[in-house]
């Protein structure tokens, strides 16, 4: 790390909120919970193409089209409008994972300036941390809608940079996700993996600045920066 | 569609190749056979976001990174090194199609100018193509290693009509991905997409200008434009 972040940028769906629900949602349809995942990485490869090709759609339009694909290609216990319907109504009641809310209360409290960036609405976000009680942690709620194209693409984490008044390379991306590391390493910016699952990092992106298992524990390592 | 085309060109990867079998590569190492669809989402996923970032990786290296994190995250009946190695080994004996020798066939047969594109070693179709005896029915054998980018970017689709020495617009692609058959269109290429299982196609994406159930109906359809 080159010194304490003056920016912290957190990324939303699976960083801050607990996708492992959406299973059961899968579930309740009559569809193979397994499906969850293959949905989910399908929606960001679908995004990503979009992206690739100057688009910048909407996440939820993404989300849905996919969804309808992979719904399609199983038997299910209920119509499919009636299925992808229940499966996309569990995405608004997620929840925060258990280390979010002590991490977040640890950061304000060492005055780190947070703010998120997703490539969903800022809805999603705004929803998560008010049932949470910790949307007073955050500065703003930005979502690429706004900077023209999905993460990882450079313009995403330059427009949370820049909206926010500070250099890209004084900010740090907090994501579970490789890609958003890489993204904003590529970019310029800092960046913080959190791997709660103790898994591997891919060796075909660049690496993070800091690794952390949990939001609380990226509290603890920001402070000794 | 804007009369015959003067290039056809194919996608490699389940557009040619059957990948079901890999679902009992993951079953063989101990691993559930259903991972083998969140394997393939995750490489072209993180492949996509590496090429938004200004990368061109190898297909080869992206889809092993995947496949160590994928596996990692379940239990095995080998090492994971030797687990990865096994499923990979799968990638490289694959069969086509049952459609795709008689589509080749009267393609050729109708004087159709017949090359490959695909995202990733041109070493695939060369093995897939000479097991199923149609690799004389192909001219080239492109790859995205060469232009610069992967699909979906454009660049990836001007190359190939470039190397054929073919107006983008007078080119066909044949894909089985949603993601391609956009990518092709948004690059000014004429697009048909394989649509073997019945589902629908996303709405997010460009539409193509051809369905097609099969490469034999490919054939049949384009031998009456």
């Amino acid at each position: 790390m080159a010194g304490r972040p003056q920016l912290v940028v957190f990324d939303v769906n699976e960083t801050l909120s607990d996708l492992t629900p959406m299973a059961d949602r899968f579930a309740a349809v009559g569809a193979p919970p397994h499906l969850a995942a293959t949905w989910f990485a399908g929606l960001l490869r679908d995004g990503f193409a979009l992206t690739l090709t100057g688009a910048n759609p909407r996440f939820a339009e993404v989300g849905e089209g996919v969804l309808r694909q992979v719904l399609a290609a199983v038997p299910l216990e209920r119509t499919l409008e009636d299925a992808v319907a229940a499966v996309l109504a569990g995405f608004g009641e997620l929840a925060v994972h258990p280390d979010v809310v002590p991490g977040l209360r640890a950061l304000t409290a060492a005055r780190h300036r947070l703010v998120t960036l997703t490539n969903g609405a800022t809805a999603v976000p705004q929803g998560l941390l008010t049932q949470a009680g910790v949307r007073d942690a955050f500065e703003r709620l930005l979502s690429v809608t706004d900077a023209g194209a999905w993460k990882p693409a450079r313009a995403a984490y330059e427009y949370a940079a820049a909206e926010c008044g500070v250099p890209v390379g004084e900010a740090l991306l907090v994501a579970v996700h490789p890609w958003d590391v890489h993204g904003a390493k590529a970019a310029g910016m800092q960046a913080a993996w959190i791997n709660r699952s103790g898994g591997p990092y891919p060796g075909h992106f660049l690496s993070p600045d800091l690794v952390a298992d949990g939001v609380d524990d990226l509290a603890t390592q920001l402070a000794v920066v």
